[in-house]
C-alpha cells in the first residue's frame, strides 16, 4: 500500500477530518514533519484535502540552530507557494516563572501558537507529525515516570484541533519515504542527547527492549497506549457523570466524603481528581496528590488539613471542604509529577 | 517498623486472613520463601495465625536440584515440627501435551498441588512470597509481552485462597532481613538464567530503568499495576453484567453482532473476551483473538467465518454463531499469546 494511502486510512478510520477540509501543516523542520508536508500535499493533489499553510514554533532555546530551522521551513514553504506562521516564545523563562519543566512548557507554547496560527489561516485542524513509536515512547515515558492518575493513555490521534495522520505509521517507514524522495530537512542536535529522558527511551530503552525482548514491542505498547486510552475514557466518562453527586458545592468545593469512599477505587480516584482540579485553580494535579487526598477523606479525623495544590483540604464533619491554603513556606511539586506528552 | 508489624498490617489492609487463620507457607526453599516461613512462624508466636504446615512443589525440572530442595524444605520443616506436604508432577511433559510453555504450566501444576495440600491441611489459605519486585517484573512483562485482553493487571495481594502477606515489601528487605537472622535458604541456579525473560526484567531491565531513568521505578510500576488491576475490576464487573444483553443463547454461543458492537470499545473487548472463552472451552484466549473477533463482529459479511480457539465463529445475519471447527490443521496459538502469571 502506497504512504499515502496508509495515512488516508488513518485519516478516514479515526474521522481526522472530512474530504476537502483545510489543514494547517505543524513544521519543525525535521524529517517526520518535513515527509508529513509532502504527503500533505500529495493529499491536496488529489483532492482529499487543502493544505492551508505550515507553521513553525521557535522555542528559542537553540540560539542560531533554531533560527536556522525556522529560515528553512519559511523557504520550504515558500517552494510550494504556501502560506507560512512563525510564532516565538521565549520557553526557558516561562517555565521557570510558571514552575513547570522547559518540555512540558515547550509543547504548550507550541500548541498555543499552533491554535493562533490555525485560526489566522482557517485552518480547520493542525497536523502534527506523530507517529506510532512517538506513541510507544510516550506510552513508556509515561509509566516510568508514573504521572498522571492513570497516566498510561495514548497519543490521541484527535485532541480538539490538532490531528495526527501519521499515528499509524512507523518512524522507519516515514523516514525511508523521506530518503527515497530526497527530501532535505533539518538534523535537531539535541534528538539525540540521551541526557533527555525522551531521547533515551528512544535510543536505548526501545532498541533495548526490542532486540532482548520482543521485536514487535512498539506495536505491542502502541496497542496497549490505545487499550488504556479506551479504558480512561470509558472511566473518565462515568466518574464525571458522579461528580454531582460527592461534590456537593463549587464555592467553596465541598465533597461528600462517605459519597465518594463509597465509589469502586477506579471511580474515586477519577471523582477525586475531578475534584481536586476544580479547586486547584489550574494547577497541576498528580497522582501523589490523588493518593494522599483519598487517604485523608478515608482516614482524617474532623478538624484535620491536607495540603494540596494552591489550597487545602479541611474534614468537617462528614465533608471535605477546599480552603484557601494558609500563608506559609509552600512545598514545591516533586519532579516526578510533571505530565508527559506528545 | 518491624518486618513483621509491615506484614501484619498488610494482612489487616487487605483483609487476607481472620485473626488465628490456618495458613499454609507455600516453601521453594529459596530465599524469600524461608524468610516467609520465618515471617509466619513470628506471627503465630504472637497469636495472630495458626502455620497449619509448609508445603513444596517438585516440578520435576531441574534433577538432583530439584530433589535436595525438596529435602530442604522437608527438614527445615521438621526443624520447626511443622506438618510438611510434597508434590510431583513432569511439567515438562505436560506442558508439551497441552501446548503451554513451561514457566505457565509449572505455575498452574503448582497451584494446583498447592490447593490440594492446603485441603489436606485444613489451612484456610496459602501463603506465598512475591513481593513489591515481583509485582514490578510481573507487570513489565505483561507489558512487554502485550498478553491479554487488558493485561497489565497487578498480582493480587489475594487471590482465591492464595495470599501474599509481602506484597509490600521490597525484596531487598526481605533478603536483608533473612541475612540478619542467618536464615539458611537454597539458591535455585536458573533464577540467574538471563535467557529467561523473567530474570532478563529482574536482573537487567529493572536495574537499567532504575539507574537511568527513576531510583523509584520498582514503586511507581507496583503503584500502577494496582491502578491496572482496579480499573481491570471495575470495567470487566460492568461487562459481566453486559454480557446478558449481548450473548443469546449458550449452546450454541450466539452473539447479538449490533448489541457488541454498540458497546464502548472498552466493554466490547471484556464482553468479545467473556463470550470467546465461554465457547473457547478452556482454551487460551488471547488479546489478538478478541481484537480479529471484534473486526470480524464489524465486518464480516453473512456465512464469513472466523477460525478462533477451538471454534470458529460463523456471520449469520445480524447474529454471530460459534460453531465447531471444521477439520483442517489447526494453527497453534502464536508464542507471545501466552499469559504471564506470578
Amino acid at each position: 500500500m502506497l504512504l499515502t494511502d496508509t495515512v488516508l486510512r488513518t485519516i478516514r478510520r479515526y474521522r481526522l477530518l472530512p474530504r476537502g477540509g483545510r489543514v494547517l501543516c505543524a513544521l519543525s523542520g525535521g524529517a517526520d514533519s518535513v515527509a508529513l508536508l509532502h504527503i500533505l500535499l500529495a493529499l491536496q493533489e488529489r483532492g482529499e484535502l487543502v493544505l492551508a499553510g505550515a507553521a513553525h514554533f521557535n522555542h528559542g532555546l537553540r540560539g542560531a540552530d533554531a533560527d536556522a530551522d525556522e529560515q528553512f521551513c519559511r523557504e520550504l514553504s515558500a517552494a510550494f507557494a504556501l502560506r507560512f506562521e512563525a510564532g516565538r516564545g521565549n520557553v526557558a523563562e516561562r517555565a521557570r516563572a510558571e514552575k513547570r519543566s522547559i518540555e512540558d512548557m515547550a509543547r504548550t507554547a507550541r500548541y498555543e501558537f499552533l491554535t493562533d496560527a490555525a485560526a489566522c489561516l482557517s485552518a480547520d485542524v493542525i497536523a502534527v507529525a506523530h507517529t506510532r513509536d512517538d506513541q510507544a515512547e510516550t506510552f513508556l515515558l509515561r509509566l516510568i515516570r508514573g504521572a498522571g492518575t492513570r497516566g498510561l493513555g495514548a497519543i490521541r490521534p484527535r485532541a480538539g484541533r490538532v490531528i495526527r495522520p501519521l499515528i499509524d505509521l512507523r518512524r522507519e517507514t516515514l523516514r525511508s519515504y523521506a530518503r527515497r524522495r530526497g527530501l532535505a530537512h533539518r538534523e535537531d542536535a539535541t534528538n539525540a542527547d540521551v541526557g533527555i529522558p525522551r531521547n533515551r527511551v528512544r535510543h536505548e530503552l526501545l532498541p533495548y527492549l526490542e532486540r532482548e525482548f520482543s521485536s514487535g514491542i512498539v506495536e505491542v505498547l502502541a496497542r496497549e497506549a490505545a487499550s488504556a486510552q479506551e479504558d480512561e475514557d470509558r472511566l473518565t466518562a462515568e466518574a464525571i457523570e458522579l461528580v454531582a453527586s460527592v461534590v456537593l458545592t463549587s464555592t467553596p468545593v465541598t465533597i461528600d466524603a462517605e459519597a465518594l469512599g463509597r465509589l469502586h477505587p477506579a471511580l474515586a480516584a477519577r471523582v477525586a481528581r475531578e475534584a481536586l482540579r476544580r479547586a486547584a485553580g489550574g494547577r497541576f494535579v498528580g497522582f501523589d496528590h490523588i493518593r494522599r487526598f483519598l487517604e485523608f477523606v478515608r482516614e482524617a479525623r474532623d478538624g484535620s488539613a491536607l495540603s494540596l495544590p494552591g489550597q487545602q483540604a479541611v474534614r468537617e464533619g462528614s465533608r471535605v471542604v477546599f480552603r484557601p491554603e494558609p500563608p506559609r513556606p509552600r512545598r514545591g511539586v516533586s519532579k516526578e509529577l510533571g505530565s508527559v506528552g506528545p
